[in-house]
């Protein structure tokens, strides 16, 4: 096992009728900024539930946050923070409202707020911020990760800080009860792969992460279909949303291999694309593990046999077996792994690699094995 | 699932080496109460590897805390905080040495501290506190309890602060590597305990829960042979260190349904005779699984599939394989699971079942099935 260090202060407030903690958690003196997206609020009954459980406070209202938030709508809510006085975030919402409201809670204390995705900029200070999850998915509820896009630039680039960490996050499986299947699908793929590449790398002695993260697989797997058929399930939708939180709060990835090229990868595609997050992984990770086959053996075959009961056999022909189940899980949640199906022209293959040359990614993720040509190996199994 | 809360902000340093970290996380100004057992941290090497990372610092020794602290050796600190004005207690040590270092950072701000034990006392303030473990095994060293017994009245109990939580705890394998053998299987049984309290009761439709338990366990019957043959082998008392920290931080039982009826039984055993704590816990288990066979079983066939391979046969036989071979992974750590081989009397039953009675423990743990009526039951089956 590696060293590591771990530190994850979120404070958790799970199940139904937890809204109401809000009042607990935030001193009343606070002037809050209620940030969310396009409006799901209002008609799931969450916007009404946050207003009654904050009815003595003073709030002001930043919505319209897009799905892969962009820093020109972060800068409007920088914008308004000054002139308000605001002292606290509140974002209600999925991922894209948290992780624009971490960029702004950190960009409020910078000169020039893009330098925190470049990495120049050092983050020393931020607003406290809180959340209410409406969308199981991208864990950023329980961690100090973001990513923002830039629309001049057509960039995504992610950042971290522990002075981003939410103060609290309130998990209500009810709030994310009427979402539409296909988010649920992403949920579930987006969760599904924030493990795989923390995962699916190479040994590292530590089977207690390992079989953590099997455990998030398999749940996964199990409650995924369940909530895509019926997002109403209370329970499904509750395992959904622990395993999505748990996925991505750094437990699992202590003292273990970490990967990360699906989501390189994948941010490309919805940069130029624009295609859904989620989608974009469930392109690209059966092309990183048939391109990498032969040096990920061990965890595939160890996924394979723990997850999905694939016994011993040749193992090429195992390998397939665990790429050919995978694609099904995503397929079965109504998720196309194909660029073709989404309307990617092949030549999007090649400003991709340039891109990674650009920035000097030349051998990057799990053992540096993903250089430039890799990439453009991985992308062309995916036409 | 249930509703639940979560917040573990306790900070971990695993790995080698790891000991420096103390002198950037203890302010330099801070007065520091070091306080150990019964001496192993002067052979091992733990105490000169402390005391050269705070060498600039003011350090006041408090040694000689028991296996099983009492109150009594407690308040002798107390005294040693006050008269010398320490500001951080710092514990180098296992689990005894940890929780008396919680009871002491709690005991200084209260007038009759034996109140926090019978909880009566409230606790809003306790000295900062950070932690070196040198024995994995009760996991305090990333929780808020503590256990404390009083000699003068052959009491145990236990408290829970989150004021007492530890501000950091360093977790280096290698300050276990010389711990005797009987120290590493008292820590395997411990924390395979500390898991079965928190899962072996009755579905609460948690499979993520269910299933990180299970990782646990499966771990620990898979490394713990091996750390128990060879405390030095780095990798598994890793393991077994991470195992046993997992194993009682508070994520495990999340939204699920609790027993600890082992821990009240097994409390007694000690308090009567002296055992060690997990060798109490070795001896009740089998006797609760025999008296509750039909109320766990979904849980203890669950549990044979999964973590003992004991595949479906009739429900009872099944059962009968599965305390079996759950008394045979403790007896091949050398611990016996008979009271009998403790030397344990047949009144002594009388004297617990007596002893729940007064406490007014009429009906505890998992569905409240344990009666003292049950205790009878279940620690005659152990004779």
């Amino acid at each position: 096992m590696e060293n590591f260090e771990f530190n994850n202060p979120v404070k958790i407030f799970f199940g139904k009728g937890q809204i109401i903690q809000l009042q607990n958690q935030i001193a009343s003196s606070q002037r809050i900024m209620l940030t969310y997206g396009g409006g799901s609020i209002f008609r799931n009954g969450v916007y009404d539930k946050v207003k009654s459980a904050l009815a003595e406070y003073t709030l002001v209202e930043f919505g319209g946050i897009e799905p892969n938030p962009t820093h020109e709508t972060c800068m409007k809510a920088v914008d308004l923070i000054r002139s308000e006085g605001i002292d606290f975030i509140l974002a209600v919402g999925g991922g894209s409202v948290i992780d624009a409201s971490k960029y702004i809670a950190a960009a409020v204390f910078q000169e020039d707020p893009w330098q925190i995705l470049t990495g120049a900029a050092e983050i020393r200070q931020a607003l406290p911020l809180g959340t209410v999850l409406t969308l199981p998915a991208t864990g950023t509820e329980m961690n100090a990760n973001s990513v923002i896009s830039r629309k001049d630039t057509d960039e995504k680039l992610a950042f971290s800080s522990p002075e981003v960490m939410p103060r609290f996050s309130i998990l209500d499986p009810e709030s994310a009860a009427s979402l539409p299947q296909k988010q649920v699908a992403n949920g579930i793929v987006d969760s599904f792969v924030h493990v795989i590449e923390q995962y699916l790398t190479y040994p590292a002695g530590a089977p207690l992460q390992d079989r953590m993260a099997e455990a998030i697989l398999t749940t996964l797997i199990e409650e995924g279909p369940k909530v895509y058929a019926n997002p109403a399930d209370y329970d499904a939708m509750a395992n959904l949303m622990w395993c999505s939180t748990m996925a991505l709060n750094g437990l699992i990835s202590r003292g273990v291999h970490e990967d990360w090229v699906i989501h390189q990868i994948g941010h490309e595609l919805t940069a130029f694309h624009g295609i859904d997050h989620a989608r974009t992984l469930a392109i690209v990770l059966p092309g990183v593990w048939n391109v990498f086959r032969t040096e990920k053996k061990e965890k595939l075959l160890q996924y394979g046999r723990r997850v999905l009961n694939i016994e011993s056999q040749a193992e090429d022909q195992a390998i397939d077996q665990i790429i050919a189940k995978t694609i099904a899980f995503f397929e079965g949640l109504g998720i196309s792994t194909r660029l073709s199906a989404y309307g990617v022209p092949a030549d999007t293959i090649q400003k991709i690699v340039d891109r990674f040359n650009s920035r000097g990614w030349l051998a990057i993720g799990d053992r540096g094995m993903t250089t430039p040509e890799k990439v453009r190996e991985i992308l062309t199994t995916r036409l």
